[in-house]
């Protein structure tokens, strides 16, 4: 296919797909004439996980390079070209310095979290960006104030792999591995606020039954105020 | 206590104390002469909750007045004093207004998703915000070309549910309603990060295991990408 019809049929503008040839995320088409080129599916497939990549992933065209290097790395077995576009994916939280007073407490907690993780027997790298997540979250709660316990984090590790093995089953249905790696971005981010939010409908529902109430009231809080 | 006492033990600066004074989310102190008041620790609670209200759920002043009318409200149970503070919780998701294209995915969307939680049994409210925000995540999932089967909403559901139990277990054990509107709106928010990264951990083992591999290899992407 030509350039406009690998634009139209991708939805990435034509100025756009130029933008991406020219920092080497595409690979060039097969010269027709001196001023044409024609692109086949493997482009066209590329062309989607670049977009994946860029807008849901929100990554840097530098990190994007980066995820498409490993995955074309024969040297790289699927678990590491699929690990690694999920390794560059937002947020991406780094940890004090080391002058920073947070920094005993950030490595205290880092190192308990590790140890909840391998007491679950879960094959993780002790660099893997989520446990800087992760980290951050429980340093700032107990920082607040609020009480943490390990434990907490055991209970919401056990409830979320469940989760992650239907997830893994639906990415590993792709056979083509940048496929894969594109539905491991798009659910790895587009997902997150479908967890979010149901857990928010949970909190309603065990409230409701708790208390023996219907659903929250449709209140009018402008009104309320206002009273 | 004195303002400054207050504003030491809670941690919110003189002027900011002064500042929800006037705006009237804090109660005035009982005067003690023309330019002091004495302030006790129902005080100290409110300060709390407002800054939890403000900093951790990331609401307007008006927001927060409405939380602590319907707390303050003895016409609310504590279902609903507690629910009120969760719906004014961010993202806010708007529906489409009526002339926008995608308002009849919308709609149908909304539709099968609260069918899905009603053949759940579940409690809620159909105007519950998370619902909208529910929507607009497998609106955006469906318009990019992704499968999102309803199936899965049910599955994430039934996930979500036992964690939401726990958490509410910890919530309802503060028998001070202010502090459970606090540990509410501090639990919510503080642990969505913590939830997320568990996810993504639990991806990664899922995936070593299904590949038997070790954790990811810690790559140098840098390094990759210019060999």
């Amino acid at each position: 296919m030509r350039l406009s019809e690998l634009s139209r049929r991708s939805g990435v503008s034509v100025a756009t797909v130029k933008y991406y040839l020219r920092e080497g995320l595409l690979a060039p088409g097969t010269p027709v004439t001196a001023r044409q080129a024609e692109y086949d599916d493997e482009h066209l497939r590329r062309l989607r996980l670049i977009r994946a990549l860029l807008t849901v992933g929100g990554m840097t065209i530098s990190q994007a390079r980066d995820v498409l290097a490993v995955a074309d790395d024969p040297a790289f077995g699927r678990h590491e070209r699929l690990g690694i576009a999920q390794y560059m994916l937002p947020p991406q939280v780094a940890p004090p310095e080391k002058d920073d007073p947070q920094q005993p407490e950030w490595d205290a907690t880092h190192r308990q979290l590790r140890d909840v993780l391998a007491d679950l027997g879960w094959r993780v790298n002790d660099e893997a960006p989520a446990i800087n997540s992760l980290t951050r979250a429980v340093v700032t709660l107990r920082a607040l104030g609020y009480a943490f316990p390990l434990d907490f984090v055991r209970q919401y590790a056990l409830a979320m792999h469940p989760i992650a093995e239907v997830e893994l089953g639906v990415i590993e249905g792709y056979p083509v591995l940048e496929e894969a790696i594109e539905a491991s971005v798009a659910y790895t981010m587009l997902n997150e606020p479908i967890l979010l939010a149901l857990r928010r409908l949970a909190h309603e529902d065990v409230s409701a039954r708790l208390h023996d109430s219907g659903p929250v009231r449709d209140t009018d809080p402008g009104g309320l105020s206002s009273s």
